[in-house]
């Protein structure tokens, strides 16, 4: 894996001129994949500047042939899982026929060009779906700041739980409510304690985005069979965004076995995958463990992982409110965060997640929990940024939140960024607060349907 | 739902005679759905007796018309979710048409029994599966004792979390681990503190059993669309047993953000679903919460749940040892408890699941949590029946238990009883403890491998 080859070369340049814009998120050296729908349609796609290529369409064009056609076919059915399932070196042989087609010198250029309408879609004209089905979804809690900051808002004498230094904290997260980005975030109702402590169920306030890295399985394991820490990197087929919203207050309430309905009501992932392969330029040693924490246990020890097991990606955060869209102001940017941020890598959290025999499914997302570092601009949630609502944040047109308000669009963006390499982008993770609903009707009528539906 | 119809007729008797003898799990009034392997075909099922109506075969044997017909035709594909999806009359219709053919006085006997073998395996003869695809799993925190009993054991002042009886307690579960009832149960490696309070490695001590009934969503809400409380009943498709076994060792050392690697190696299902329907009979009020308990809030409050969110089902577990089966020592019963011990309903469950817009899916499952109660024999857990380990359990061969040892086989049953009507039962969900794997070799030789699939 992280051996280069032709598609990271960053000479190369494309003939779908917006790919060579600088700060582009899909230059040809990206490549990612996500899914989408397109006249009815469920289509998986490659995204190449403000392209698609139509992988449905690639295979029936008979463009590309060997194990690159073998993955598209594999792709063509509108789903990725099928594709995310095979070994590792169809999707590489995939990548490089993409980037053969795709490149400036493309001799088969002029082939994809006449057939463009059908080959290469705007992403702006279709409509982005979850890129693939996702069968499990599980949070981590790995950034120590994130942790730290938390534990001392509750008052905690040691504010890092005693586990934290030995492995990656982890919760199952709700797979249902997984959504892709864009659209409405409905603020969820839910029962909090009100400011003079009693219960109440309501719309929830204390609305809060958590900016997290999520990544994706690509070849699970086999259940009680467990996955050695320097092969977890192959069972990663690539990352998105993740927006892992939380309404506070209902998580207060709630929280005896973790998060539950604080969370479950929507989790925005960005739509596009990238890969594993096309972070390789991007990789750098896994953070360093402070002097006087505890070695790391031998199955989480890897060789390959310490080497590798780090991503040289920046992410941010935007807000803006309905005032500032409204008087034309400009999203502001409130959080700047490193993945450095994180003490485990993601395939320590794959392997400790697969310890216990537990199978990893193609598909299932491992989100790496909210990334906060220890600056002020990198807490990567309103929470941490308000200092746990002391300190309200301070928009450029005088408004100020210590929380989410309806209306509140929040955008994420990362890039994975390294000298000597033509950097890449994972594109938006969006999402805007939509009111809650009005509160369900009386139980009575839905009780004569209930016994129309039994009679 | 409340309403008895034909398939309820306690005088029904049917003429595969199994289902009629004395205390037998699956008679006529019963019709539990399932799902199994047969000639290498994934095939659905409903028990009688000791048989099983295959839902294929009798799709094409065309015996059946109408709504039951197309019910039947919904899940002769293999799988009983597209059956599960469908309106509840479909069920009925379908549940009618089955006890129309199966009683003694069918006038369409003969031309069932003419087509026996295909239309009627012995449950004997095939290999059941997890009777739906599940998607979602969900497990709760209802038992007020289980609960008070582990809070006191961590010496917490209020051993109740505060808000137990505003609201079920729940967090996700792993739905990848879920298997069907039988074989082994893998012991999982995972860390722990050892006794001298080391973090360690290795296979996991104090492994125990918890004794569960879970409920399947039939019918799903729509994103964002909470589910009103009288309504909650109809989205409940039916009901199983469920082992959520537990390594407590993993789960003290892990536990921050709820439960995770101390469950998810392996949880396991009776391999019928029991249908909400059949349990019409065994219907009653939701438990009474005491005196100085909080109001339930309004949306947790319906007039059809109050008087009929309870069911009357007994449930019990056995365990017997290796030595114990090798010299013809009978497994012992070791727990025997009552569903009226839960705090809330399942319909309570439902809707509070939905109730900030998380979308339940067809074949989502809902566990109860361990269902203990306030005697000595209905602790639902080894944890429990020894006192967190104080007073071992006490075998009629002289063995001890305080956890789970390798051999050990945990047996759940369970029966709907109620005067008048006759009782149903739900099968067994059954395990055996098998020893933990080896460790995994040296991550050299893995790396290897690594680079080969990416040379």
């Amino acid at each position: 894996m992280t051996a280069l080859n032709s598609t990271h070369d960053p000479a190369l340049r494309s003939w779908v001129e917006t790919a060579n814009l600088p700060g582009a998120d899909f230059p040809i050296q990206n490549l990612p994949f996500g899914a989408f729908e397109r006249d009815g349609h469920a289509r998986t796609g490659v995204a190449i500047g403000d392209r698609i290529v139509d992988l449905h369409a690639l295979h029936e064009a008979a463009l590309i042939d060997g194990d690159a056609a073998l993955a598209c076919a594999a792709a063509s059915g509108g789903s990725l899982n099928p594709l995310m399932a095979l070994e590792p070196r169809y999707l590489s042989a995939l990548r490089r026929a993409l980037s053969a087609l795709l490149r400036r010198d493309s001799p088969q250029a002029p082939q994809v060009q006449s057939r463009e309408a059908a080959l290469l879609p705007r992403i702006a004209d279709v409509t982005m779906r979850l890129p693939c089905e996702i069968g499990d979804y599980t949070d981590f809690l790995t950034s120590l700041y994130h942790t730290e900051r938390h534990g001392r808002y509750k008052g905690l004498a040691d504010p890092l739980p005693p586990a934290f230094k030995s492995l990656p904290i982890a919760y199952h997260g709700r797979a249902s409510s997984l959504r892709v980005s864009g659209g409405e975030v409905r603020r969820p109702r839910g029962q909090y304690r009100d400011p003079h402590g009693n219960v109440c169920f309501g719309p929830a306030p204390a609305l809060d985005f958590e900016l997290e890295l999520a990544a994706f399985i690509g070849r699970g394991n086999a259940f009680t069979q467990p996955i050695a820490i320097d092969d977890a990197h192959d069972h990663i087929f690539g990352y998105c965004l993740l927006n892992d919203w939380s309404a506070k207050s209902i998580q207060w309430f709630e929280q005896v076995l973790g998060p539950f309905l604080g969370k479950s009501f929507h989790s925005s992932l960005s739509p596009w995958i990238v890969t594993a392969e096309a972070l390789a330029p991007f990789r750098k040693p896994a953070p360093s463990r402070a002097a006087g924490d505890p070695a790391l246990l031998p199955h989480l020890h890897g060789t390959f992982d310490q080497q590798n097991g780090g991503l040289n990606i920046e992410l941010e955060a935007y807000l803006s409110t309905t005032k500032m869209r409204a008087n034309g102001v400009a999203a502001v940017r409130i959080t700047r965060t490193h993945l450095d941020n994180l003490y485990w890598t993601f395939a320590q959290m794959v392997t400790h997640h697969a310890s216990n025999g537990c199978n990893l499914r193609t598909g299932d997302l491992l989100g790496s929990g909210t990334i906060s570092g220890a600056d002020d601009l990198s807490r990567a949630c309103l929470t941490e940024l308000t200092n746990a609502g002391k300190d309200p944040l301070q928009l450029p047109n005088g408004e100020t939140r210590t929380a989410l308000e309806d209306g509140d669009e929040v955008v994420f963006r990362a890039r994975a960024v390294q000298p000597g390499a033509v950097s890449i982008g994972f594109g938006e993770c969006r999402g805007t607060i939509a009111p809650a609903l009005e509160a369900l009707a009386s139980s009575g009528s839905s009780m004569s349907s209930r016994s129309e539906a039994h009679a």
